[in-house]
């Protein structure tokens, strides 16, 4: 259930002390092969952190032997300072495992706008290197945790082929704030012993996350930060049915990414918004996602309101291919709007329970997409009010 | 400083019974003439009330004679039911003054997904239409209001012409939460004794509300019953300059929406963010409303945390021209981030006052806009999870 569930993976997570709460906050993920094969994904807002500069050069042969992640600081907006320490950390974790620093990713998290320790983050790259372990995975996934309450872990195993050989892929994640799409402040590393070509890697990555991790928004706002890395070491010689490796790929990513909108912060409820009968793909997940964007629809929740008018008036703002008069909407199987109009009594909709499902049916199309966001609470804007982030 | 400001119009305020706390909740607002010209500007929202259908149809000829308000109840997601109880609503004030039903226009504010109480409303109207007088304007302005916490009303003279004529315009404005562009949750009657024409009055109301309700973002969600109502009756027998008009209006309007920000649900910050030296209007309106849109920036001026990095990554996700190293932000006058980068000290920066500015300097242009919006707050939440609206 972790980075390390696959074959041919060590990780490690360390105290550098970027943190003042002294809590793990240094990660390193290494692959020990046989083949090294990657591909990821990262943030598509204009304004990208200084690693995400560095590991798009990482990733262009398609080839990473190792990742380092830090907390309690995200390195964005540093300058040039910022990318020479990005490039610094690589160095270093090269020098140590004797590999090249072109093969080194790094991913970093925490708040925008300060230099990183570099005093700090040398010497805990030496000490997670040393505690390197084939089954630190549960220690990375703790390091890599800013205000997450909990680590983030999946893994999935394949059915054996017919040479009785199967393979797995795990993953680990982090992410609680500035979750939304084009990724979220959102670090993701996941790890498989298939044998994987990258060009391969990257088809099915970018075809799991479109439907996991870019359908989790939980506050519309978008990371400098955020990267997913799938690293294959080839270590279980199973050369998968690619179908099959992608289904579970996209099983491990829906997984962390509903693990991440269940630790999201502050929330009181996980919503699950599904636009169903739509004319494409696109229009029910505009539909989803404005409404999941919605703060009125969102604060209703976290009142136990069924407001179904906050979901008809955010729908109305969207393009998508829809009469109003033909719309309905269901919460918690509930059909509160019938044909754009009044339905059944929202006395009978039960929102004590932390999952919330939002069906609504646009009559267009077959088309559905479900985005998984949250309620809009107290604690939100208390934790990202009176903390910097 | 009100809708009966400039001569020629009559207004009350009564309380039809619509509220449960027994606040006013019915307006009425005349145009005696002698011209009786009008333009009006609805919500963009697709899911649109029926008084929005009703008054649309009304505004074709570019007359009205007179318009009814209720707060209480939006009157949308109502079917065609709803329709009839606006198309009754207009008739019975038609009847009452002798004029006709098609020159009545129609507005409704509240819960959505509620049918009118009828047995309240036409008596109301009844009650209104006996309480007409030409200082009514007050009244008119209080019984629109629903969670807002004072009545918004404004008005400006123009100087005399070469003749010796001077002519005003007036207006009232209700809105506090679903407020954001394409017009708000708000309701917006303006008047004025110039002598226009529709034409005339149409071209003047959007010009002027382009700038000013287009540009109020509270909170990022549009009504289904936005409608902002120009009439003019031409009592003054002023011919008015129409930049000079457009300009008084475009006073009358930024007054208004300065207004419904400052009352805006929860608010505890009202902050204007001026995008400058964008490569175009649009792009400066596009990168201040993303920032409008954040509700880590939002929830972080309420913690008084000047995060400019909250700024930067929510610049990031614009598609505007600009160089990321090349964005300077300020807050209250202290340059935070310069060239993308870490500038002066945030611990320079004092928001313990109610009015932020925060300036974003794309270094891509001549062109700039300024979104008007709030910070995202405790009370913001509980009164939209609370209660319904």
């Amino acid at each position: 259930m972790s980075v390390t569930t696959a074959q041919g993976f060590r990780a490690a997570g360390v105290t550098a002390g970027l943190k003042t709460s002294g809590n793990p906050d240094l990660a390193l993920v290494i692959n020990d092969g046989p083949e090294r094969t990657a591909a990821a994904v990262f943030t598509t807002n204009r304004v990208a952190a200084a690693p995400i500069h560095w590991s798009r050069q990482v990733l262009r042969d398609g080839r990473v032997d190792a990742v380092v992640l830090n907390s309690g600081g995200a390195n964005a907006c540093t300058g040039p300072e910022g990318f020479q320490n990005t490039h610094a950390t690589a160095e270093k974790v090269a020098d140590i495992l004797g590999i090249s620093a072109t093969d080194v990713a790094v991913c970093s998290t925490g708040l925008i706008g300060e230099q990183l320790p570099m005093d700090k983050i040398l010497p805990g790259v030496e000490a997670a290197a040393a505690a390197l372990v084939s089954d630190g995975g549960a220690a990375a996934a703790t390091a890599i945790m800013t205000t997450d309450t909990v680590p983030k872990q999946a893994a999935w195993t394949s059915e054996p082929n017919a040479e009785g050989l199967s393979y797995s892929i795990g993953g680990m994640a982090k992410g609680a704030g500035m979750l939304a799409p084009g990724l979220a402040t959102m670090l993701v590393v996941i790890t498989t012993d298939a044998a994987v070509e990258a060009e391969g890697l990257d088809a099915a990555l970018r075809d799991a996350v479109r439907v996991t991790f870019n359908r989790a928004d939980s506050d519309g706002c978008m990371s400098t930060n955020d990267t997913v890395l799938l690293m294959a070491s080839g270590a279980s010689t199973a050369f998968p049915d690619m179908d099959e490796f992608t289904a579970g790929l996209t099983q491990v990513c829906a997984t962390l990414a509903r693990d991440l909108i269940a630790d999201a912060e502050g929330a009181s409820h996980d919503i699950a918004i599904t636009t169903t009968n739509a004319d494409s793909e696109r229009d029910a997940e505009v539909v989803s996602r404005s409404v999941a964007r919605s703060n009125l629809f969102k604060a209703a929740i976290f009142g136990n309101d069924p407001n179904w008018g906050r979901v008809l008036a955010s729908v109305g703002t969207t393009d998508a291919v829809f009469d109003p008069d033909k719309i309905n909407v269901s919460i918690n199987g509930i059909q509160i709007c019938r044909n754009g109009c009044i339905g059944d009594s929202r006395d009978l909709v039960d929102l004590s329970g932390r999952e919330v499902t939002v069906e609504i049916d646009l009559n267009a199309g077959l088309a559905s997409a479900t985005i998984w966001t949250n309620d809009l609470t107290h604690a939100y804007v208390e934790e990202n009010s009176a903390y910097s982030s």
